[in-house]
């Protein structure tokens, strides 16, 4: 597998240039203190870690797998180090509250952080993953005894945490769930049932394994509004913080899988496992989905660390290898063959990659700021639009990050031609590995209808108001050089609202099925037009910058290809959105 | 995994009804004795062999393996006894030469057949597919002496047959390869050199293996016109028949791959080996794409094949999951929940796979039936008319069957959610499996540049004319009930004449990166068009049968569905194809 190097550049150009942070952070009482280069020397250190400790064993683990034995999960080689690590260096608490030994840092930060985990390794980013996420629900909506009981321990990474939402017959269908819990007479509850697929449900790097748990009350009413939230420690916890007996929770077998085979993808099995109630009864699935927003833009960056990783891999082997000749006056004489990087057909793909990689670094990085002023800002107003604007963005983080993410990588293996599909250089790997992140979490037909359903309907198209409002301010500003791409992009934004008013009169005629039948056209759609505001930004702050920084040479460049290239694929999503539930809908169930 | 059924309707509509393949026969007078039931039982031979011994085992090949030690290659439990079977029942000669014992099928019966071999296996399907395409390659190019030698043992399955042509640092780039062959005094060659990727290079299926290799004489011109092409058996046959000494070629290794487990994919040291010339000096390449044109339908029809398998387990899947809700009238108050089929997300994927698919195979059969017109007809002018859609059709066939059959497979995982991402239901496996066709046998970039360059701009649009006829020959005859989709695709058909009147213009201004920088786009363009071209083929004769046969029914609304939903895509491609190699150049090589 080739090296890994962290994006320091284009991190700190997002961070410092683009987006200027470090202006909402100092305007935020909590995050006063932190300044730019502080930041950057935090995404050093982790970068360091990535790069030296988790990168290189990353197809080693990926050979080796997890491997399960009389209800116990062993990790591959290296993965108890490598965690110890991390958890030493403060990063599995790295957004987490202070109080309980958090770094605090705020999510525009973590995101570079979380890109290059990913990068590194997807299998075992998801066990200080899934931790970050319990600790936030935890801290959200656990009492104070859990939290001073959980917290500490999560934070320093002496124990993990996992989520354990789905059964065996109710995936995206929570409101079918068949765990129970029963009161105890202690104010504690027992709780029995079969959840499948959880991440990191068992395994060897820690003490103790920390289950977030959702099940049903003995009263509870039926769906999704009778499902309350649990915590399940593997081992109890004695009142001294020590470990106390094994409770009812136990292991029963781990998925064999396409890829992600260092992470274990567990079947637990609760019987009259000790449990203790989080939050409100029949509550826990707004607590949970506290986790599920964390987890999904996560989640999205998992799709964009492996396309990260996938692009470099390919271009150094576009560079590197010789084959073919280029045009006439480019051509190499003194090689018996030109590198593949002067091929129209290689271009088109390693530019398709890199608009998709910077692309998406940068919206990641601009839903992580939305969050950081959701969380941070002292502001009411600024608040409240940051919470719209991250409701809107999440699904589409999740979902069209990983769908470039899996189109990415999937180029990133055509490049290497054969080379590429066997195991020696890694990108496999990365197709395999990104590929899951299109599914878990919620799949992203279920982002789809979140972002189009929920939000988009079910604000008459209200919440996609901020996010052109950003655009349009842009647009106001337009510049020479660009003209053209500005544009494109105020087109593609009437499109955007045209498509989403023509989706809007169709619900309101009455057709139950429209939704669901364009929403994955439609979050592509936006997600396109996001993409496009973020290349226009970005080449905006860029040129300017030009000639002390020659590593944004190419952002311009980039920008215009993505106008010229992949932009227009919303001309196809509008079109087949218009189409509407229509042509789904004449087969008959038995007719297919 | 799930069972695989043969979708013997589908193949009997498309043979009998849709082409009409029997009136060819006809008039062929190698096939006049050939009638469309002797067809549809020989179809339903082989579909047994798939269903019942093939398909069952596809899942515990692919855990097991292959597996490499001291030079020789074991592949998985059962692949014995079912290369076997398959050659007992003449199946490895199906389309090959009578004179030496083929059953001399026509091409368009051999596509139902590669079809059902590559949806049971395809790692099983490549041991017999390299060998029909060796098989090809002697019969027209080899000496008398060459053909009685190997034909007759290669044609009953009774030996192996490989291609051999990447080398180490060449790939795409087959005029640098370093292989060389020395004459000896008695006529035959002394060959040393090391090829790799060699599909079926060692094996203990049978117990000789012929290689077809790619080498240079030492008088060779440079490039690709000082090529030759060498036979090279693993055993040496004595002048008996009998197997002889061991010649001097070796398998190194065997790849670790992402899929295609169970086929053996190996590195090749020739070491002097004994070989001898295949046709004339220099002229290897002409001869070795006999067999290229031959294998590359073949590899579009493995990723039909992927795709129809994940299409009926997505399907069923679909029809018995419980879980959700449907709109209102719809929903089974009875039950928990509604099958996802009722789910407009649910359904767009189904039917996108079902519109590749069935169109991919209506699109295989249309190409195998010019191949038998090339072939057999005793008309000049049909064969030179044949001739030429195959040249035109046949990149097409590579690249878009594999593209939309990746689509495809993916899609068929999501259907299943994270139940498409472990093993269990093999739609992993699918998509792993399906994933090398896209790469091996000339990536399908190289696809779309043999069908833009050589074939589209190389005869200045004309190769493109007997397509456009048989299109324009059908939607001359409109008909009420797609009234829209007819003028759907005559203004498809319009695009693609001014999209390629467009690139046939920057070509004649002296760009010399356009067509690479465009062809991918282009292949899809014409692709799309293509599969919208069978799909009102089909839905025009289906329509009149719906009465009598029921599982017709699908046809005219699955065609609906692709006019709506997924021809739409050529409007972005179009427009991306316009903007030309400018937004790919923009970047010097060092500024990626």
């Amino acid at each position: 597998m080739a090296d890994y190097r962290v994006p320091r550049d284009d991190m700190q150009f997002l961070l410092q240039d683009v987006f200027q942070v470090h202006q909402d952070w100092s305007t935020f009482a909590a995050l006063a203190e932190l300044d730019i280069d502080t930041a950057q020397a935090v995404i050093d250190e982790a970068g360091k870690l990535a790069e030296t400790l988790i990168a290189p064993n990353c197809r080693a683990a990926d050979e080796e797998g997890v491997s399960f034995q009389d209800g116990r999960v062993t990790t591959p080689k290296g993965y108890r180090e490598q965690f110890k690590q991390l958890a030493e260096g403060g990063w599995v608490g790295v957004t987490a509250n202070p109080e309980y030994g958090g770094m605090g840092l705020p999510k525009s930060i973590s995101a570079q952080y979380e890109e290059m985990l990913c990068a590194a390794d997807i299998s075992f980013s998801l066990y200080p993953g899934l931790t970050a996420g319990a600790i936030m629900t935890l801290d959200l909506h656990g009492s104070d005894e859990l939290k001073s009981t959980y917290l500490p321990k999560l934070i320093a990474g002496e124990w993990t945490g996992t989520m354990c939402l789905t059964e065996p017959h109710a995936g995206t269908d929570l409101g079918i769930i068949r765990s129970k819990a029963n009161p105890l007479d202690d104010g504690s509850y027992e709780l029995s049932g079969t959840k499948i697929f959880i991440t990191g449900g068992e395994h060897d790097l820690v003490d103790n394994i920390v289950h977030l748990v959702l099940a049903k009350l003995p009263d509870a009413p039926p769906g999704t509004k009778g499902i309350s939230l649990f915590v399940v420690p593997k081992f109890l916890v004695n009142a001294d913080g020590s470990l106390g007996e094994r409770n009812g929770v136990h292991c029963g077998s781990i998925e064999h899988k396409m890829g992600i085979h260092a992470s274990a993808t567990c079947v637990m099995n609760f019987d009259g496992a000790k449990a203790w109630l989080v939050g409100e009864p029949h509550k826990g699935l707004p607590a949970m989905f506290t986790m599920m927003n964390y987890e999904r833009l996560g989640v999205g960056i998992q799709g964009l660390g492996a396309a990260a990783r996938s692009y470099q891999t390919a271009l150094e082997y576009a560079q590197e290898r010789l084959q073919g000749r280029g045009a006439k006056a480019t051509q190499d004489k003194a090689k018996e063959a030109d590198p593949l990087l002067v091929h129209g057909d290689i271009r088109r793909m390693l530019l398709t990659m890199k608009a998709f990689v910077e692309g998406g670094r940068a919206f990641s990085t601009y839903v992580g700021q939305q969050l950081d002023r959701a969380k941070y800002s002292t502001d009411d107003s600024e608040r409240e639009r940051a919470d719209a604007l991250v409701a809107l963005l999440t699904p589409i983080a999740k979902a069209f990050l990983t769908d470039t993410g899996l189109e990415s990588t999937i180029i990133g293996q055509q490049v290497l031609g054969g080379h590429g599909y066997v195991r020696e250089w890694g990108q496999e790997q990365l197709v395999r590995d990104c590929r899951i992140a299109q599914i878990y979490e919620g799949t992203n037909g279920i982002q789809a209808l979140d972002l189009l359903g929920r939000k988009v309907v079910g604000s008459r198209g209200q919440l996609l108001q901020p996010l052109i409002a950003d655009i349009e301010e842009l647009l106001a500003e337009p510049q020479q050089e660009l003209s053209r791409e500005y544009e494109q992009l105020a087109a593609a934004v009437d499109l955007m609202k045209a498509t989403t008013s023509h989706v809007l009169e169709q619900v309101a005629n009455g057709d139950e099925n429209v939704i669901n039948s364009v929403a994955v056209e439609y979050l592509h759609l936006v997600g396109y037009v996001s993409f496009g505001y973020m290349w226009l930004r970005m080449a905006k702050v860029a040129e300017p910058l030009l000639t002390e920084r020659a590593y944004l040479g190419s952002k311009v460049k980039t920008a215009k290809f993505y106008f010229a290239r992949l932009l227009p694929r919303i001309e196809s999503l509008a079109v087949a959105i218009r189409d509407g539930s229509e042509s789904l809908y004449l087969h008959e169930n038995g007719e297919f």
